[in-house]
């Protein structure tokens, strides 16, 4: 049994429960949580927001960070007094063609995500999240928070990092790289540290001028405001790749001509129906493509954490104790703020 | 001056009507027109359906092929008497990195169309397609028609064989590569020969059944119905790559759910805005693209030609003369009949 927040329905407060975790199996790890990050995911989860989906009580949190505290048998990669990530999540397949790859975030069965997913070897009909005590996952699906890394701050790269990484991995961004930052919250932010750090060069683009000044000191290189069509005139066929935090639906066709010919446009924030209509012709004529990247796979999270102590890239965060779940949570549904909320797992009653 | 077919207005047949060619310029081929395509893009211009654009009189015709009879005196790759082909473009900047790529059809500053584009060099204000006796072309933008491919049957290669050819290319496609093909005309019948040559599995997928037999008499391995969900279903996630030649907006997402991990959803006819929806969470959830191509560029142009020719290719055609332009832009306007129309140009009364 261990402490744990949850949400009771989709209206009310997160509350203080107790849930039971699993045995630690032959394969498992069991870990001591220090420090979880708060996901917009998490709200959406928390408040039913994603078609009806969340079956309650659900313990949300998915960027987990704390101690082994016990391992089972058959583990051989981690040992008790390791610190640790777990990311979105916790089982796979593990058999077909993406699995097998290292690319469990886009099993074909599905992957089981950290939190309200089906749980067949849980004690609960779902998983249950990062707020709570501990966790217990099998060690395929744990990963090495290394030296270096604030333990707080890196909460957040095991899902807004990797978010970001992954498709500037696979869209191959590198030194010369004109890369498109679309909306600047929690997102964007880490888009902005991470395209940097690869060699590239950065364009923010906002709704306002408000968060100008904070994406400059992120290190973008440009600011563009979205609103202003002298700017993105001037700005036109001028990227290779454009990351799109923007987190619901939205006109795409202003970003679309920001790209130069062969340019993709990467939805990560908008997993919901594109309302606004595209224009075959736009792609055609310019060999454009709307793409999207979803998390991102075991070894590569694992990439990712080492890539930011590598070069000195942290999370904005501010770090607060369980109460401050709801504010937090409100806040975050009210708009991205531009960092982080990271809760001190050291603050939950045991 | 020379014979030609020309729209006088969006709503009247096409009529003859005389025309002056420019002089030859020093880098200029003088071409006698012997066969000429009839795209449904002709009939698009024809009757003013793509946004008002379409400045009358205006002679169609971007499928040309004919026999050289005049060259400039800079003129090196032509000589007196060549089979030629002139295609979709006959001019662009030369300058911008993509006409330095050889992807004229990409230009920065707009490629200059063979017919209905603005032309600085011409006789009249917009250029004069081939519906006509002759034309006059820089040589940059003349193709060589190999031997061994059938005049009339190489012209649709101009524009509908190019038009599949590029994207399957630059898609990397070839032996074990599962292409499907939407939508089964013109365009469709080019994709699936053109795909099975470089030794792809062929899927046509149609509206309904009855072209399913002509389908595989191109050589299509699999025809899905598109209206079968249940066909669809089965054929969850199995292709790399569609090419879509469905000539209108439609719902791309039936289609999508075919395509694998990392495939993509290339938009060749509907080049106009895609009304319905796309979910940015399939983009994502499984790394699918939706992306478009246009033509292609010149070296690319005669690659297809050679590729044709080498590998037995030919477009489906039925040779008309000119007095049966307008039943065929009737035909062509009521629904793609699976084959294209070339005109016979030696049935013009010069």
């Amino acid at each position: 049994m261990t402490a744990a927040w949850a949400a009771s329905d989709a209206t009310s407060p997160l509350e203080p429960t107790t849930i039971e975790r699993r045995e630690v199996g032959p394969t498992d790890v069991a870990i001591d949580i220090t420090y979880c990050g708060i996901c917009h995911s998490d709200v959406h989860t928390a408040r039913n927001e994603w078609g009806g989906t969340t079956k309650y009580p659900v313990v949300p949190g998915h960027e987990i960070v704390g101690r082994v505290t016990a391992v089972g048998a058959d583990v051989t990669r981690r040992a008790v007094g390791d610190l640790v990530g777990v990311g979105c999540l916790v089982d796979s397949c593990g058999e077909c063609a993406e699995c097998r790859e290292g690319l469990q975030n886009y099993c074909r069965q599905g992957a089981t995500g950290t939190y309200n997913s089906p749980d067949p070897h849980g004690t609960m009909p779902r998983t249950a999240g990062g707020y709570s005590g501990s966790i217990v996952v099998t060690e395929d699906f744990v990963v090495s928070i290394p030296d270096g890394l604030d333990p707080a701050a890196a909460a957040p790269i095991l899902c807004a990092g990797i978010t970001m990484y992954s498709p500037l991995r696979h869209h191959q961004v590198g030194p010369g790289s004109k890369v498109g930052v679309a909306g600047f919250g929690g997102l964007g932010s880490m888009a902005v540290k991470l395209a940097k750090a690869m060699g590239a060069e950065v364009t923010v683009i906002t709704r306002t001028d408000r968060k100008a000044d904070d994406a400059r000191k992120a290190g973008a290189d440009h600011v563009l405001v979205a609103a202003d069509r002298e700017q993105l005139k001037a700005a036109n066929r001028s990227l290779d790749i454009i990351l799109s935090t923007i987190p619901s639906s939205h006109d795409l066709m202003p970003y679309l001509r920001l790209l130069k010919r062969d340019g993709a446009y990467v939805v990560l924030g908008a997993i919901e129906p594109l309302r606004e209509p595209v224009n075959g012709g736009l792609l055609a004529g310019n060999r454009i493509s709307v793409t999207g990247s979803m998390i991102g796979g075991l070894p590569e999270t694992q990439e990712v954490l080492d890539f930011c102590a590598e070069h000195g890239i942290a999370s904005d965060v501010q770090v607060i104790g369980v109460d401050g779940i709801n504010a937090a949570y409100d806040e975050l549904a009210a708009g991205d703020p531009g960092y982080r909320y990271v809760i001190d797992m050291s603050t939950l009653a045991k």
